[in-house]
């Protein structure tokens, strides 16, 4: 982990102002700010404790570690490009074991690369067997030692335990969505691939909280509409390509599992569309069924084209119940919301009543585990079981903290449907994450908006970055055309006013040409520049067009801000003010 | 460490948008964003690593840990206020042991707390002997467990280590500054004071550049009229109270070490008070003698005064040149600026060239460490050494790394003063730090703006805080009078307005009377209201005030972003709007 500085205006443009924007502020998000250092019984909950894991295989010699599908994709793919010779039956083989990568056991890894002999890319050495490491860095919480502690995988976890106080601080409603952006931490056993796969990263997570029964969405017309590359399950698997598909469409033929799922895409095409991802490299990929996790409806990844290949930016997954209902099995409070109903509903239900008297005469300090097995039956088990028993008078049951079956007779327990009154009905809330790695997006940005255009010398490329003034970290530059007192002072009254309009600039007063100066700021891709070339008026040049207008001192500022929060365009501001032929000047 | 979840908005409002206005921008300062996971080297460098503890002690039954020094407060501190049998001079001398709390070193610790009988509070049983526990959690970076890492404690290293490239993107000019917002880490032995003394924490730290023969600033005439509390070394000592002084007088006295300084110190006061912290519970109390670390040039705390007593919530630290030498000797990368002379200059320069061949044969495998020494010099011991061997032949030198003195002859060395023409003087800037405790700033806003009034009715109290527009988590609440579809239509409208400008608010269409749902959002800090009595006009209310105008729909939301952003006042909105009496409807 190199401790490089990531210059911090990108990323707090992205993730402040317009996530800020575009999501929370627009849909009446609540937003959170957990710690990262997690004790250790959160994580045990969610299961990363136990699972978040990649295979390592280790250097037998030297210690190296290398993660396992790493290098058995890169042996494939290798084989595949470069070796001529080899047989369409194995080249059948090594595109299924790609396919297949991130189903396989650590023993069928182990076995893949023993038998294919695989070694240790840096030394040649033989390779250790494939076990699982935890990608969580750990720590120690407090001085004694003995509460371990994780650096947290993910964001969202913070806003499931604190489920409780959010709901109520919004009024007990359902749906809303809680937002959090923050550091997230995983121990990858090889970086790579630059910026796409770090051991620290900015994650912008939403947790959006509504009934199982109803993921309806009131502004889901808002974005029915929108025509994007999408990339259904099904087309994966029948070897076509992505394809343009309205959103609406996509969810009335249950392409997409609801309303508000896809809802959150429409969103997420539009957010990332507007922060300046070309749109012909963007795309939504259903996940396969053996990519999403089994509790999940349903999993969506915007993922955006960039020299490295299609990349994961962007998560938007329906998680059903599982994380809400796996804090409250482990902490034993209640993550649930209400429904009132407006008048009380007549309810059939389910009675499951253990006669405890019999059960502890059966089964004596083993009762409570059958109890509490016998009161966990779901509705089909429960009403198999009081056939069985009506009909046979007894039956094997598997209780599983026993870990074996034990013989329940009709005595020991009564199976009942009633008819009830219920005034509420309660339930585990659903949550649909739109997870974004903040870090990727940017990435991808940067790779998106660079452009060179020919220097009007023609003797070389100018760089240019075309961000949008939306994200660009610096907005707008300031530069006396040449050196001279007046100038400079009209310069630093409008850098004034920039301040105080908050808008961020650089000002620089050097005696450098002014196509100079143009040229280092469109590689900066800042995208508006004004130049003092009076005492009474200045010029606006826009990057990417060059064109400049003339406005008065006092409105410079004015101008710039009014475009850059968006409540105006260049192509408005164009059209209004006198244009200013910049001759020679702009390279 | 509980993972409750803070409500982000108070900290975004107040380490993003306020401060990133009045310093970042005012000052054009960089931004950066450096990784919480550090590298051990980069902390062993800056001597965390070694000497970032707190002395603790064990309960010798149960492992319990206390910080020793928090125990022996507290048990001077009872005698003290409730023995009042103890002696004059035995009152004086615990009220000594006070005083001199935070030089005490281990063994002088656990000396006290052997001859006071101090036992651990909890159990009444016996106490170790007080050993440093380092505050840092660790962890491991990468699979190998190889290499250790801790997270960050501060995040001012950051900016240390990537100076390099920050000098660079500054066009390699001094002075400028370097801001961080993020999270430090402290394995707290014992938090406690709720939110004051907590392990994971945000930080927001500015590192700024500056030539240590220049420490002069250009904006200082801007803060010099500024007065306020401030409590200077002295009188500290002297037993006097803190006392307002004109910070120009401060400067030019020398009570404040510089210029610079003092302008941060200035700026910090403005920063403050415009959050809203009570000008009159605010002071700035420089470090003692004993209290600053041997290399900080002048320390000042601002205090803030809460339930807690005077806390400390930013300091303001001269840090000379400390940190940029500490890194470029553990890394060997030279951290300095250059400063180029217009024209070359002639200095007087001292030369010390150690005689290897003779040092060799006198010191065999320790010559090195004789040579370095030699080299090490400042100017005043190497003309004092010259002196000496050109008198006496030989002189007796300590050297550090042999930890003992060996005897330099004439032979040894030769140190001479030569004249030399020299193009630029590079030198290892000083820096300039103001660093804000965010959480406790946000604690001690809390108290300081809060209040009771009473109800119209006279029955109870109604909570409220006086959040300013700046800081307010949300800004503004939007109503519907009645509950009536036209007027919710309105309420819709507007809440658009206000989140495509950018403003947080919430909309409230429950029937719930109006004078409650003011209530509500006085107790939330929220400054500004929109009730929607009417479909062409609705009224604006003030929370401190209750005052109400009266505005077009079509102006509301423009009304409440003007006040909000600072471009103009209440009472400007007061005096141009028409009044409107809210009749018995605000309690």
């Amino acid at each position: 982990m190199a401790l490089r500085a990531v210059p911090l205006s990108l990323t707090s443009s992205l993730s402040g102002a317009s996530f800020f924007q575009h999501f929370v502020l627009e849909e009446n998000m609540l937003e959170v700010d957990c710690p990262c250092v997690t004790p250790e019984i959160v994580l045990k909950a969610s299961g990363h404790v136990d699972k978040f894991t990649d295979l390592m295989v280790k250097d037998e010699k030297t210690g190296t570690c290398y993660r396992a599908d790493h290098l058995l994709k890169d042996f494939c793919n290798e084989k595949l490009q470069k070796d001529l010779s080899i047989s369409p039956e194995k080249a059948a083989e090594l595109k299924r074991v790609l396919a297949v990568l991130d189903d396989l056991s650590a023993e069928e890894l182990g076995a893949k690369i023993k038998e294919y002999g695989i070694i240790a890319p840096d030394t040649k050495n033989p390779l250790s067997d494939p076990y699982p490491f935890n990608l969580m860095f750990q720590t120690s919480i407090g001085p004694s030692g003995l509460s371990p502690g994780y650096m947290r995988p993910e964001t969202a976890q913070g806003i499931f335990v604190n489920f409780k106080d959010l709901y109520y601080y919004n009024g007990n409603k359902l749906p809303f969505a809680a937002a959090q952006i923050g550091q997230a931490f995983r121990n990858e056993i090889s970086p790579r691939q630059g910026l796409l796969r770090v051991r620290e990263f900015t994650l912008a997570e939403i947790e959006h909280f509504v009934d199982p029964e109803n993921k309806a969405h009131p502004k889901f017309s808002d974005v029915a509409n929108l025509e994007f590359l999408m990339f259904p399950r099904e087309e994966q698997m029948s070897g076509h390509a992505a394809k343009r598909i309205p959103l609406g469409e996509a969810v009335s033929r249950g392409t997409v599992n609801n309303e508000t799922l896809g809802y959150f895409i429409g969103r997420v095409y539009l957010f990332l569309t507007r922060l300046g991802i070309d749109k012909n490299r963007l795309r939504f990929r259903q996940h396969l069924a053996n990519e999403m996790a089994h509790y999940a409806a349903d999993c969506w990844d915007a993922e955006i084209e960039c020299s490295y290949g299609w990349i994961e930016c962007v998560g938007i997954a329906d998680r059903s119940a599982y994380d809400l209902r796996a804090h409250s099995e482990k902490s034993g409070v209640p993550l649930v919301a209400q429904e009132k109903f407006p008048e009380p509903r007549e309810v059939e239900k389910l009675f499951i009543n253990p006669v405890k008297k019999e059960l502890g005469l059966a089964f004596k300090g083993n009762q409570r585990m059958v109890v509490e097995a016998l009161e966990a039956m779901n509705e089909k088990e429960a009403l198999g079981m009081k056939d069985t028993l009506e009909s046979k008078g007894e039956m094997e049951f598997y209780v599983c903290t026993l870990e074996k079956n034990v013989t329940i007779k009709k005595n020991m327990v009564t199976i009942s449907r009633e008819i009830k009154k219920e005034h509420q009905r309660v339930f585990t809330p659903s949550v649909i994450e739109p997870s974004f790695g903040i870090g990727r997006i940017i990435f991808c940005l940067f790779e998106h908006s660079f452009y060179m255009r020919p220097s009007k010398a023609g003797d070389e490329q100018l760089n240019v970055f075309r961000f949008t003034p939306l994200v660009a970290p610096i907005k707008c530059t300031v530069f006396p055309l040449v050196q001279n007192q007046q100038y400079e002072e009209v310069a630093k009254v409008i850098s004034q006013s920039l301040t105080t309009a908050g808008i961020s600039h650089k000002i620089d007063i050097t005696g450098t040409s002014i196509g100079k100066r143009y040229a280092r700021t469109d590689e900066l891709g800042v995208p508006f520049a004004i130049t003092v070339d009076s005492t009474s008026s200045v010029t606006i040049r826009e990057r990417d067009s060059k064109d400049q207008i003339r406005v008065n001192v006092e409105r410079a500022a004015s101008v710039v801000k009014e475009v850059t929060d968006g409540r105006t365009t260049w192509a408005v501001v164009w059209s209004t003010f006198p244009h200013h032929s910049s001759g020679s000047a702009d390279e």
